[in-house]
């Protein structure tokens, strides 16, 4: 290493440097959802939601004008041993059917009222196979990384960030156990439908991944991970210093945001997990991050599928802040005394 | 009784004459599922849904142009003895809200482009008081059932049923016991917020109600019920005859359905609940009768809330369906072989 800051460390210090939410936004949300034409707290989340898009836009009174769905998409060396059922050129035949608005994301993210963008990274040069050695160099995970950085346009009032790569449950279950424990058995799922052989084949790949020396969770990500993980992290983390509040979408872009919270208390705590996987891996993840996500429809799919279901929800709990009188505006009495 | 057809039973006759799904719709939604350029069942849920919509609609194709929100009101004698802490007056300053647009649902249903009706019924005359007899005579609960019988339009593609009661988690826990078993301890819970006592007054009329001799759902649904719980057993018998789809809100809609189940097995496929409201009976009566509900979000407000919510799921999984692409549009490779 020379004196000069490496790829590893200006990654460590921009995850290290992450503002907190705007107290004070969260504070006025509080103060007029008191005041609302309904039951306190029947509004359930929706209400904690609200909170929290204030408190990460750091605005009194939240919007969803600027709602952006971000699919990046990678290819990984691991699916040279039958991870998954599907070819390796899936994955440019899918981004070339997202820009054709022929994929599932393209019908929600429309549905939803948001813009879409695929930012496919150099899907002809596939990570290395995790199972051999590294999936990226330093400089190639950083490469990957800032690709997603750079990717959060400022003044998004919303980011829901997910992908597309074949074989990426596997590089996913790689990361979660390095960052959270467990082997293959415990992490690796079925995927988009791969059969017991294979599913052993992954147990395989991430035990023989988890066999190398450990690190910090950025060498990790480097290590285990793969370039659509790698750009998801770093969206997380531009998002956080530029104020925008997160759905993550299912297992792999909840596997791949997980560095942040690894390495800072509270990383995530402006990433919401919008959608519980059907993959098996999903709740234990979940739960290492302390999250309860959003939804729980069965989905598995990738995407941001799960990421982009969730956003009208969060355009209904702000209508409802926003849009319903008061108890005095609208004459209603409140609760009787004692 | 007379000779001719009384009130209970015109209304148990048209519980027992209901139509099951359109399966030919069913089967092309499935055909067309299978080609979709996505892993078979990824979608989870969603899939369900389209299937759901299908089949009840019975439309091979399926649509959601007219989505119709239906808020019934009513007023409640048992709240003379405490039951809620709102006084009964609420019921109609919120409906006055409903028609002003200031309520959580106003807001909703423009969220979700859904139409809202409110049909306050005979707010100025309470029902009778559970604790000491029947809540409606059968000429009563006849004039509730079929005012919401006819509420429904014919070509509704999608219709979400909900309610405003003060004091209505008390006739609709009194319905759930009536009809599934079990007393004051298992079916009461705060409603909008009631205290220890008020939760303990709850209880007691209720088991005061449950002493009285039992009957069928029908007359069940007349002895412990309200006139929005009628209404809305009425909307759901008239839509499952209408080809419409339902989406069931919380506790209360749940319980004012139930009749149609428990008189004739299925009765209730073509309803859907919406959301596990935080009412702490509902739980329960979701797995009385069968049902996963699609959200889970901590509410507890009625209004037809939660069900409202759930259009926007709808929507996205509607849009999938019509808008994605197959694999052979897409250029896009199946699963591997074997």
């Amino acid at each position: 290493m020379s004196g000069r800051v490496s790829g590893f460390e200006a990654i460590r210090a921009l995850c290290r440097d992450v503002p907190g939410p705007d107290e004070g936004a969260i504070a006025a949300v509080r103060a007029r959802q008191a005041m609302l034409t309904k039951p306190p707290g029947s509004l359930g989340r929706l209400e904690a939601l609200v909170l929290w898009l204030a408190g990460w836009q750091r605005r009194d009174l939240p919007r969803l004008e600027r709602v952006e769905v971000v699919v990046f998409a990678g290819n990984h060396g691991v699916t040279a041993r039958g991870v998954s059922p599907y070819p390796t050129a899936v994955t440019a035949q899918m981004v070339a059917n997202f820009a054709a608005g022929g994929a599932a994301i393209n019908q929600l993210a429309r549905a939803a009222g948001a813009t879409l963008l695929v930012l496919p990274l150099w899907l002809e040069r596939p990570t290395g196979d995790i199972a051999e050695g590294p999936a990226m160099s330093e400089a190639g995970f950083a490469e990957a990384f800032f690709a997603g950085f750079e990717a959060v346009a400022p003044g998004t009032d919303l980011l829901a960030l997910g992908e597309m790569g074949i074989g990426n449950t596997t590089p996913a279950a790689a990361l979660a156990a390095g960052l959270f424990g467990g082997d293959g058995a415990r992490w690796a799922g079925r995927g988009t439908g791969v059969d017991d052989a294979g599913l052993q084949r992954k147990r395989d790949a991430i035990d023989a991944a988890l066999a190398r020396p450990s690190g910090d969770p950025v060498s990790l990500a480097a290590s285990l991970g793969g370039r659509e993980l790698a750009a998801i992290f770093g969206a997380a983390v531009a998002a956080r210093r530029l104020g925008v509040p997160v759905l993550l979408d299912g297992f792999v872009a909840s596997a791949a945001a997980a560095p942040l919270a690894a390495l800072t208390p509270g990383g995530l705590d402006h990433a919401l997990i919008a959608h519980l996987s059907a993959e098996s891996g999903h709740a234990a993840l979940a739960e290492a991050l302390g999250q309860a996500p959003l939804l729980q429809l069965g989905m598995r799919l990738g995407e941001a599928s799960g990421a982009a279901l969730a956003i009208p929800i969060l355009r209904a709990a702000l209508a409802c802040h926003v849009g319903m009188a008061t108890f005095a505006e609208a004459g209603v009495s409140g609760r009787a005394a004692g």
